[in-house]
């Protein structure tokens, strides 16, 4: 009992110190281990298969729209790199740079890909020729990277997994609306899926995309209030286009310029899991992306028929991903450690269930028991496990909720963010230095001007000038 | 018709230039473009979804074994690369350096992995500790970089995609039988996915992996008659373990030191597809791995009701992976464009073969035509899948088994090189100085010592001393 308790305990109080929690989460549940590479994780197999379920499901969806894989190189020529100006100011001082190919010094320098934006351009100049070519809606699954000096895993390092979609288009209607369906494939796949509430809107343009006329974003609320970027969406206009000179013949025989898009999403959604839906017991995952949806557990497994009813029972559950722990440990041991894993839920069987024709389901999110029949086992799993996902998701939207408030003077919104964790919405008055002044005092920065506008004053939270937008204002990861 | 042909005529003859023929299929089909980045190549929708089942299916064979994947990041650190010496003299001559990160110079450059036995090894190095930790059994897919001076799609870029299996076990023996054991995963894939017949086979000293104990290779014969090495599986011993100390506590609690492998599979087979099956109309694909199973394709489109019966027929194909040509090009290009991607079969559809409730189904390997009632058309469409991808097989294989023949003396040997394009079976010393000498006058190399070995003589081809062994020797990609 000593070591199965020293599991549990091994993991800080969120409250306590949430950082701590994080840490201990991510490594205690075996989803990453730091490297030897500074700024960079090891994603081990439980991390990984869980990145796998996104990466399907997303995949699935982009497919939906049309979307279809390819792969660019992982390399930069500078040159490339320097062809549009904003972008170029945006990365290059996060790019690592590659100056020797095997013994020789290269003549131009590249950087690795922080982004494709350049390449994907290099190329579309090459293959668009006619209207008869657009559009075009490639994406690729890849790593990147961008030098970061401080690093946590998922949030924030020097690599990251992610996938960059990146089409052109004959106008910017169509641009534009690319640019928002991928924004609502993002949103409707992390509320469906990962049961994470998402504000959807439009950066500022502090905020917004290096090189991009217009970024869209959603934002989540994790547990200790603080939001996090989840996933954005890209209209550049014709800028990219005029700076590649990617153009295409209409049907009027006439030259055009295309407009453009890109859109990403990134490990770092693995970080807003843990943090919306994990508790001091370690994770807790949304059964639609969790790599084992269900745990069966025996009880005195040494006990004749236990372990072979416990093979039953994941006979009958085969329409689920489910496992039986038969290791040598005890019970208790098993249960934390599917607890930690966020597995989300389990199956106790032992000798007395056995004899009953019944069996405990055991809710990972709220550790509610249910006795079922052996009978009715299958069709009562899928039914929890439904309803652990829609729960999972109301609980996430009911703290976003009660974690997000309304400042209509300065005064209230300073308040608002050194005493309330969360969102605040105010208005503002389009103004950048009313940003800097707000991160200044607070550390909070704009997260979006929401698409559900809400009118809650005339004028700006922070210079009383006319307020042309609402906008939620939070402290991010 | 002159659009048409000439679209057919844009590919180089087989016969009259191969090189030119691949790099002509390779571009047209629409596999890769050329990129402005030295060495690298982007792959095109087309290519992508290929390589996409590949790696679907393989992952679900390696998965079935017990393989979890994971990433690793995709640097490493000079110091990381140093520490196993042959591994380092292996590579060092072909990596790329990272040397700023940002703004600033690193401390230590770090390359971009030409592949991560080294991290595996360091990470290994963190997480096993006692027998109980074993076998790991981690792959990943990503793509690695290796400086080449001249290079060509799919067979030499710098940059390419890949999986990379790595293990580590408690014994020599588990070591060698895992070993085997992917070599198999990855013959067996070919062979039944791909239709290439290979040559299962051990490589010499000088063929074999830079810190590997021993090397084992399937090696396949293109078209022309090169040999092209598609897959390896390595058994390093304690090599690696001992540099990295890798040490695991056994059941009788004394320390000991792992035991690994590694085993990569890379968009290199994309080129065998291609060499093996192309003919001089283009790609021709194995069904099971074709994007694209069947192409409908309606003749006489604009007339009543023969766009609605292609879809039925869709409709009826509904098992397969198909598509309708609706698009506004002639059926004699939309024939073209089939053979060109090599879509294994296309069915024709016209008003004579709907008056006759029929469709004329044809095969993309022979242009065999068969005429079917629409009434089994989704029955003998399978059967004809089958059909195609089993011939491609057998005609793979009897293309290689008359390109193989057998030298006793070194006359023999070198007249076959010189005069039969394929492979060539002899007998060897064991000797490095004969396999140098080989090369020096034939240009053709020891492929592998194949695990079915014949006495073809006592002795070897070259230097007439006690043979050891029976080689496949060919010039190769």
């Amino acid at each position: 009992m000593a070591k199965e308790k020293k599991l549990v305990e091994s993991i800080t109080s969120m409250n306590e110190d949430f950082a701590q929690w994080y840490t201990d989460v991510v490594k205690k549940a075996e989803l990453v281990e730091y490297s030897s590479v500074k700024g960079c994780m090891i994603i081990r197999p439980y991390g990984y298969a869980i990145w796998e379920n996104i990466q399907k499901e997303l995949d699935r969806r982009f497919k939906e729209t049309g979307v279809e894989n390819v792969y660019m190189p992982m390399f930069i020529p500078e040159s490339l790199l320097q062809k549009e100006k904003d972008h170029v100011e945006g990365f290059a001082p996060e790019v690592a740079w590659v100056t020797h190919g095997g013994l020789e010094p290269l003549q131009e320098r590249m950087c690795v890909r922080p982004t494709s934006e350049t390449l994907f351009c290099d190329f579309y100049s090459n293959i668009i020729h006619s209207y008869r070519d657009l559009p075009k809606l490639y994406n690729q699954w890849c790593s990147v990277c961008r030098w970061e000096k401080t690093t946590r895993p998922f949030l924030r390092t020097t690599e990251f997994l992610w996938q960059e979609g990146h089409t052109a288009h004959a106008t910017q209607e169509e641009a534009e609306a690319r640019t928002e369906q991928m924004l609502n494939v993002y949103a409707d796949f992390c509320e469906q899926e990962l049961a994470i509430p998402m504000i959807k809107g439009r950066k500022t343009d502090k905020e917004k995309f290096a090189g991009a006329e217009s970024t869209y974003t959603i934002e989540a609320l994790m547990h200790d209030g603080k939001a996090l970027q989840s996933g954005t969406s890209h209209n550049f206009g014709d800028g990219f286009a005029r700076a590649f000179d990617i153009q295409y013949t209409d049907k009027d025989n006439q030259l055009q310029y295309v407009h453009q898009t890109s859109w990403g999403l990134s490990t770092r959604i693995m970080g807003a899991i843990i943090m919306v839906h994990g508790d001091d017991s370690g994770l807790v995952l949304p059964p639609r992306i969790a790599p084992t949806q269900v745990m069966i557990i025996p009880i005195a497994q040494h006990k004749e028929g236990v372990l072979e009813k416990a093979e039953e029972i994941r006979g009958k559950l085969g329409a689920f991903r489910v496992k039986v722990d038969d290791s040598d440990k005890s019970p208790g041991w098993k249960f934390s450690e599917q607890e930690m894993r966020g597995i989300p839920m389990r199956v106790e069987i032992g000798p007395k269930d056995i004899e009953a024709n019944q069996a405990v389901l055991v809710r990972r999110d709220t550790r509610e028991k249910i006795v079922v029949s052996l009978d009715e086992i299958a069709e009562k799993t899928g039914e929890l496990l439904e309803t652990i996902q829609k729960d999972m998701y109301t609980r996430a939207k009911a703290h976003r909720d009660s974690h997000t408030s309304t400042a209509v003077t300065y005064e209230e919104f300073k308040q608002a963010i050194a005493e309330k964790p969360g969102f605040v919405k105010a208005m503002w008055c389009g103004d950048r230095a009313c940003e800097d002044k707000i991160k200044e005092d607070t550390t909070a920065t704009s997260r979006c001007m929401p698409f559900e506008q809400e009118h809650l004053a005339d004028t700006c939270v922070c210079c009383g000038k006319p307020a042309k937008a609402m906008v939620y204002w939070g402290k991010a990861y």
